[in-house]
Formats: C-alpha cells, structure tokens, sequence
C-alpha cells in the first residue's frame, strides 16, 4: 500500500465545487419543471436485490451489472436503472395515493461499460413517470414535460426534437404479415436497427417475418398511415404550444423489452449526440414485477446528466443561461469581513452571526492576517461586498468590490441595508 | 423466480413521495445553512478503491463494509464514510482553491450493520470541513455552523448540547505518566469508554498507562484546568452569541484513529440518543492519503439523517416547523384544471402550459371524466385552486377549495391573477 496514491474510479466522477454547481444546476432544473407540473419527487434504493433486475430487463443491462454478494450472502446490484424500483415501490404503495400516480426521481445509476464521451459507469439521471392512466392524454402530459424540460434548458424550437413512435404500430404491421407473439420482440429488436443495419442484412432476416425492406421504408415513410395513437398525442401537444418539438418517426422503438406502445427520444437536432432523452408505455412492467399483484398502465422517460451537459456546452444560449445560474448561485458569498485590528474580532464575529441569521452567505478570515492579505481573499471569495469592522466602530465601512466604491452604516443597520442591496434586481440570490 | 415478490434489502429505505419530502427538508436546511456560512458544495464517488478506507480507518468501519470485486477485478467498496475521498480529492485539487477550503456535502453512505432504530444499512450525511486552516479560528468556525444547522431545524437552547473536547489534553496528560506515541491510540480508545467500562475494568486498564480512574475522572471533573485550544474556541463562539449552546467535556474523544486534537459532538439534552452529529480536527490524514504529497491541516463534522429526524419528530416545535416546511413544498400542485365538456380540453391545455411556464404548479385530469370526479381529484391533488374551464370562457371561474368561494378572470389574465394570488404572504411558495 506504501507508495499507492488515489484516484477515483475509471468511469466515475470527483464532483469538485465547479462540476458540483453543474450538476445542482441539472438538479435544479429538472425538479422546478417536474413540480411545475405537477409531479412528486421519491428515491429508491441505490442497491437492490439482482432478481429485480434480471427479472424484468434481461438483455445487454445483464451484462452491466456492478452485482455481489454482501455480507449476508445475498445477491445485490448497484442499480442499473430506477424503473424496476419504481415499479416495486409503486406496486406497494399505489393505494395510499390518488391515480394517476405523477412521480419523478433524480438519482445515479451505475453500469459497467467502456468509459467514453457521453458516458460513464455511473450517471445521474431525471426520471419521471405516470402510473394508473392508460390513455393517450399521460403519454402527452410525459411528453410535454420533456418539451418543457429542454425549454427550462433554454432551448428552443430548432435545436432539438422529440421523435415519437408507437411500437403498437410495429405489431399491428407484424401481426398482419403472421408474426407470432413469440417472435415480436425480435422483429422489434430488428427494427429498432433499421438505421445502424447494411440493407442486404436487413432484407434477409425481414424476410423470416414474410416482410420486405421496401415495405418496411414505406411504413416509416409515411407514419401519418399507420395506426397508432400517436396522433391523438400529436393533436394534445399542439394545443400546447408544443406540435412544433415533435415528428413521428416509426425508426423509433427503444432497447429495453417492456415497452409496450407509444416510445419516443429526445435528440438534438443535428442527431450529432446520443439521445437526449428516451421512455414510453410499460403497461405491463408493474404486473411482472408485483406477481400480478398489481395491474397498472405506465409510461415515464429519462434524461441522463452526460449528454444533456454536452449540448448545453455546446449551445451558445443554452450555455449562457447556465452560466448566468452557476454566477448567481455557486458563489461561496455575498459578503467578506475584513477585520484590520485582531481586538475587533469578537464584534466581527456577532455581525457574521447576525448577517448569517438573515440569511446572508458571510465568510470572514478564520486567523489574523494583514490587511491587505484580507481584502485580497475578499476578492477571491467572489463576495459582492466587503464589510470593514474598523476603528470608526460601531460605524462599519462597506466596500463595494466590483466597482471599487465604499459605503458605511451603523453596525446595526447592516443587516437591513444588506437585505436591502441584495434585493436589487441584478444582485446575487440570498441562500 | 416465479412467485417472489421483491422488497428492498434490509436496513435500506424507499423514499416515497412522502418520506422524500421529509428527507428534502433536511437537505435543503443542511444546503441553505452551510452556504450562508461561506461553504461550497462537492461530491465524491460512491464507490472507492477499498484502499481508500484501509489505509485511513482499520478498525470497527473495515468490518462493516460493502466491499467486492468489480467486473475489471478492481477490489471496490461504497463509501461507509465520505472524509477519506474528501482528503483525496482536496489534496489533489486544492491549487485551484483560496485556502482555507469550506467544503460541504450531502450523500449516502453504507455500512454493514445490524439495521436498528437511529441506524440503517444506507443513511444520508452532511459532511462540512474546513482545510488549510490550523488555528482554533477554524474550529469555533465549523462548531459555529453545528449549532447553527440545530437552529435552523427549528432547536434552541435547552433542547441541544455541543460536548468540546480536546485529544491534546489528554495526549499531554499521558505523557506526563510515560505512554509512548505508539501506546497512545490504546490509551485514547481507553478513555473513549469511560462512560460505558466497568469501575474496576478501567481502573485495571489505566494502571497499564500509569494512571488512575480518580486521576482521570478528576481531569474529566475540571476542564478548564486542561490544556487545550477550548477555551480560545470558547470565547469565539460567546462573541457570536452561541457560547450557551457548548459545555467542555474531556470524556469525548471520539472513535475514529485520524483525530488530531479538539473533538466535538452534539447531543438531545436528555442524551436519550445517539450523538446527533460529530467531528473534529484531523490534521495528518491529507498528507496521509495522498502519500506526503500534500500537508493539510483540517477539521470537519458530519451529521447523519437517522438521529437528527428522530429528535426533530420527538420534540414538538421543531416537529411543527418540519409540518409547515412540508405542506408548503411537497404539495403536487397550487392549481388544478376542472373540464366539465371535453371538446374544451385544448383551451384547458394552452392555459395549463402557460401557468407552468410562469413557474406556477398545475395539474389536469388525463382523460375525461365526470366533474365531480374531477373536484374530488382537485381537492386531493392539495391544490388550492380549482380553475373551471367551462361554458362562460374566455371567462373562467376559480374555486378557493379551502373556502369554497368562487371568483372569475379573462382567461387571458389568469397567469397575472394567479402569480398575484399566490405571492400573498400565506400563500404557498412557487416551484
């Protein structure tokens, strides 16, 4: 061990306070929209029982399972995803709540794949979800709240769009050419690789399910043809406003086996990025997991913190609109006392408690320094204001740091004329 | 599998939407608090190199981890603690920082323990230290915020007790009776169960170090009389009015082996429960973990969220501070939407978006339903507006639910009546 330094993890993240703010300002962001709209916020366990995972998913997740045995010798996973969760806790709880259940969930996941840009082996990630409603009115009232998700964002009409499909579709396209039941998920999983698949790949296993390519394009082509109830979605999202964010795309049709009708994805619209955003129905996922103890419709999306981060970054307004948050929020205070004669640090000190009190972030020096040195931490500390307990006590001086002006007050009038500066309409947020 | 139904493992919690909001209300006082008093926030990884907490802790916490072999045979452990990533992280990124570092974090951490109450498997932590700052200043400094956080939870004096204690004092009053360096880590656990040993068993042990039980209660008995940095922190904390709230106490030395000098720990005045939170000076355990490279001196404290929402649910004006809290932030909604004829429901959506859009919280009926289904929904969603979209629009009629009163607006100034309406000052807060 002698001689070992430390790192994080590969594929795991240090959250220093810089990268910190970022996150709290996704965090904050998805759950001011999600409350908006009506939605309350749970958590559910970050280790679960594996039977929870493999029971429901299968698949590549299984693959990326952080999975052990603990100490009681059960076998444990660090959660690859919440939905499972929700399910289970909802499956359990439902009674004590009003239908439809509008529940959402900002919480990280962790799984074991190649570290690379857009993704970790942890991640954080907003979920939100509508339990207890089968109609077409939750998959747009899910729909709009991740319109509204990327609006709260600051992005706008052109750089971003939902694509929205309905697997329902898939089947009925399927069911009319003889496919099983049995063999619907592999249809799906072959459509759903329509855009990463060579053409003569895909003619040939088409034809297995006695469908042709052509068909297929034609299909996609021209959405409006297809049964679904996508366009009763598409007719409730222009009533709000929000027609504009979406385009049917029947390419769509999700990974993961639950999904049950309509699916969408949120990309940035030059598609240069992993989805944004991805969800649908899961009409049958509360039954599985409950034993059929509880049957319950279901449709719910997620957003992870990596690739909405990047098209931030990467969206000059979007990135503006962060930065202006991270500026008013992430600084570490408004005000600094710098405290030239060490005598006066008791009287320092009962100010600070009084600033604090009022809810004003006040640092001050923590040991005697020169002066200078003082006023110098003042300006690093980001602090609007530094606040002189000097000889003129119980007069204080106040400087204002940016524009290098200087004001004074009665020690106790410093509260109120504190409050009074702080609440002007370009100053700082009080904590 | 068929036939289980799944539950969450033993000693681990489901947050449903009312158990999150009671744990959104610690957090958010633990944030609003720790950033008025200068701190910023930071995050570490949940998962570590199990080196990590080998190197820094042995003891009681080694046998009490979630420790396994990743799939990459990395040999990992979720965090049981978060200081030991804090110290690998801060010597790697404090260039970038003034010094003193105020860092503060709110996250879960894991131990093997048997689940009991006041203690789970997971349980969430506020974690506030202070590094590259070795004077006394420091520590009054971070009690200062362990005070303040009681207060902000509603608490005052009398309800709460901070016991200060200063490992120095006994390290000098050891050597004075010969115990060697590598004695002393015995000698101080020694002393750490002098409220929970027999008589007769520690008079025993003691003689070992060449003292006696009379000698140490006699130490305990008069601490002003120790050597030690309390008193100078003492006098800090009177100046900032907050001396009432601490009483020296030599009988604390805390568990953990990287202690280096003063120590404290908050307790219900009643001692019915465990600490409510604790800390101390821990100057070698930068320099410890990033292998000499960098020399820190640091105190901190972290405060769990089992015992504080305990003694917040047991003593009752804190109790009802909570009460208000949650019904002011954890209701889904302030306005829902009431639609008697469904061919108006796109009027109703385009007022709904709009309402969201201004940061006001709205709910709507999914599907169609009978009104009086869509009161009752109204009245359970905790809403304090029924907004009836109905015959007389662009008229719409506003139900008050708690008052039963009815008034009226243009739909077009319903945005305007509604922010109006609830900046009152009981009104409930905006998302």
């Amino acid at each position: 061990m002698a001689g070992q330094t430390f790192q994080a993890l590969p594929g795991f993240r240090d959250f220093t306070p810089r990268e910190c703010a970022v996150r709290n300002y996704l965090f904050d962001t998805w759950r001011k929209v999600a409350r908006r709209c009506g939605y309350v916020e749970y958590e559910t366990p970050i280790l679960e029982d594996t039977g929870l995972y493999l029971k429901k998913s299968g698949g590549e997740l299984s693959s990326q399972l952080f999975r052990f045995e603990d100490q009681g010798g059960r076998d444990v996973t660090l959660r690859p995803e919440v939905t499972a969760s929700l399910a289970r806790i909802a499956a359990a709880e439902q009674r004590a709540y009003p239908k439809p259940l509008k529940w959402f969930e900002i919480g990280q996941c962790f799984r074991y794949e190649k570290p690379q840009k857009g993704r970790g082996r942890e991640f954080h990630q907003f979920n939100v979800d509508i339990l207890g409603e089968a109609g077409p009115g939750a998959d747009a009232e899910l729909i709009a709240l991740a319109i509204q998700t990327m609006q709260s964002f600051g992005f706008v009409q052109g750089d971003f769009v939902v694509r929205v499909s309905d697997r329902n579709a898939w089947v009925k396209f399927a069911e009319a050419r003889g496919v099983t039941e049995e063999a619907m998920p592999d249809f799906l999983n072959l459509v759903d690789k329509l855009e990463r698949e060579k053409p003569e790949v895909l003619e040939e296993k088409l034809s297995k399910f006695g469908a042709t390519l052509t068909e297929v394009n034609d299909f996609v082509a021209n959405p409006e043809d297809a049964e679904g109830t996508f366009q009763e979605i598409l007719k409730d999202l222009q009533a709000r406003g929000l027609g504009g964010f979406v385009e049917l795309d029947l390419s769509i049709v999700r990974g993961l086996a639950y999904y049950t009708g309509v699916v969408f994805e949120v990309f940035d619209s030059t598609k240069s990025m992993r989805a944004v955003a991805g969800g649908g129905r899961y009409d049958t996922l509360v039954g599985t997991i409950s034993n059929g103890a509880v049957d319950m419709p279901a449709t719910g999306f997620a957003m992870g913190d990596y690739v909405i981060r990047n098209l931030i970054e990467e969206t000059p307004h979007a990135a503006m609109q962060m930065e202006v948050w991270l500026q008013r929020n992430a600084a570490g205070c408004e005000a600094y006392m710098v405290i030239p004669d060490p005598a006066m640090r008791g009287e320092a000190l009962l100010l600070v408690t009084a600033l604090r009190n009022a809810g004003i972030a006040v640092d001050l020096p923590l040991s005697d320094a020169k002066v200078n040195k003082q006023f110098q931490a003042a300006e690093k500390s980001g602090a609007r204001f530094a606040v002189i307990i000097g000889e003129e006590f119980p007069l204080v001086k106040i400087k204002v740091l940016a524009s290098r002006t200087e004001e004074s007050c009665e020690a106790g009038a410093l509260v109120d004329w504190m409050l009074d500066r702080l609440m002007e309409p370009d100053g700082p947020l009080i904590a």
